[in-house]
């Protein structure tokens, strides 16, 4: 059997970033964090942290996080059955990976009622799709919501269905930048807003209409910012529609191009071992994506 | 003289994340981008790179960086004047390290006219503000929002004014947790929602309330995540004024105790020898805020 303790020890550093926050988050002293650390590199013979600023686990103390992780949602399900197991009180945490846009959207609304109900904490982990793939690998997170299908080793991957894009801009924007219509050379020359350099919706819009090669862009890696520089004019991008409801009833936003939606499948990732919470979340989640997101066959 | 072809490799592999962007971005093979970073580690002597994922500069490294961040502010005032001398064509891109915050709420239209005017793209990198303050003394960005008032070396900080937030959640989740009103202990059991670790405006808020120690929270590092929670009832938090007009004046979201606002102050830091662009930045800036943000004097 594992010494838990020590394996807790890790997963406090990494998931506060830090042995002085983990030593605060485990109520131990600093010292007590870097011993049961050493103790666990002691037993297994080689380093599982690199000591950066944050930390960050070695290859072997990935596979280590990931055991707790799923050990963590077991263990909820045992308590459940027999409540006086727990030594610590207080309600669950579960630590998702989610992309921005989601959790500026739909997110909230789909698992208010989970939550409440179950007296779960949520991490959120806000990470594009590869990254927060990369993470769950890692055991960092429990599951992940992203635009990629395929699932990593011992998790399982669903549709929830699809987030829609328009391409939005301000009136005031349109009328300086595309005084004889949105063509694709007047599009090439105005500035775009991108999320960040993994965001390559607007490329892809572009493409579409036959513009292709670089173009002026702001970058902006926050979804409630990219709104904000679209509407006072700075950029155009696409939004997600539920973001926009308010900016395009009331006129300050409008779409480039009469209704040229980009469809974005979203997946929901989560460990198949991950007990019944988990289970439940996810039952919920796809009943509720449903009203929520694009209904989208999922692909052949 | 410095060879510059060499530094702006190297500016550019930070500035994208990686040698392959780096390559794209100017316009330039892969391999032609690694051999002018070892051209230059050759000539500085020692390493100006780690070669991680995505590539951190050195301590020296830094130091370069800082230097091109200034080298390219000057080079955009020449430019001016003698408009031939520049090689590259296309409006100038400025690098702005900012809080979430602020860039969810008042910093759009505040800059709205300036980019407009001065064809500049801005390159928002959102941190919060210690990182925020390293990031500008690393030379990886030309300017910098946050709380934090201490200036880096060679940089100046000026005070914008403050951001109000107010703490604030769902009538629904009022009337669950505080059935018998908004006391010291039924906060302390009631969950919160916390934007990251580095986040201890709701910690200060219960403080000034007598309530200390740890406090079951949610994590939500996204500013308008952040609200979608807190609208969906399942926790409190501390939210911009500015960011949840909407919300209030609807009766979505709701003060937990009447008017107890927490004003966080706000400065502007830039380079001292960052040239006119940035000059006229700071001076709209500072002109902008006064209507947008809450008077507040600076600390004697």
């Amino acid at each position: 059997m594992f010494d838990y303790k020590l394996l807790f020890a890790l997963a406090a550093v990494v998931e506060q970033g830090g042995f002085e926050r983990a030593a605060v988050a485990l109520g131990l002293s600093q010292s007590a964090v870097s011993q049961r650390i050493k103790l666990l590199e002691a037993r297994v013979g080689q380093p599982v942290l690199v000591r950066a600023t944050p930390p960050q686990p070695t290859e072997l103390g990935r596979h280590l996080l990931n055991h707790i992780q799923q050990v963590r949602l077991l263990e909820r399900d045992l308590t459940e059955l027999v409540p006086t197991l727990s030594e610590g009180g207080g309600p669950e945490r579960l630590r998702i990976a989610i992309n921005a846009d989601t959790l500026a959207t739909w997110w909230a609304p789909a698992v208010a009622e989970f939550c409440a109900a179950q007296r779960v904490l949520l991490d959120h982990v806000v990470e594009d799709q590869e990254v927060g793939l990369k993470r769950m690998r890692a055991g960092e997170v429990a599951a992940c919501v992203c635009a990629s299908e395929r699932p990593v080793a011992g998790a399982r991957s669903v549709l929830l269905g699809a987030m829609r894009y328009r391409a939005l801009a301000s009136p005031g924007f349109i009328a300086r930048y595309f005084p004889r219509g949105v063509t694709s050379e007047a599009l090439a020359h105005s500035p775009a807003i991108v999320f960040g350099p993994d965001d390559s919706l607007q490329h892809r819009y572009l493409e579409s209409l036959g513009v292709s090669g670089n173009f002026a862009h702001h970058l902006c890696p926050s979804a409630e910012g990219f709104v904000c520089l679209a509407s006072a004019g700075l950029g155009w991008g696409l939004v997600p529609e539920l973001q926009a409801v308010g900016e395009l009833a009331r006129g300050e936003l409008v779409e480039l191009l009469p209704d040229r939606p980009v469809d974005v499948p979203l997946y929901w990732h989560y460990w198949r071992n991950g007990g019944a919470l988990l289970d439940e979340l996810t039952r919920q989640l796809l009943h509720r994506a449903k009203s929520l997101l694009v209904h989208q066959r999922a692909p052949d």
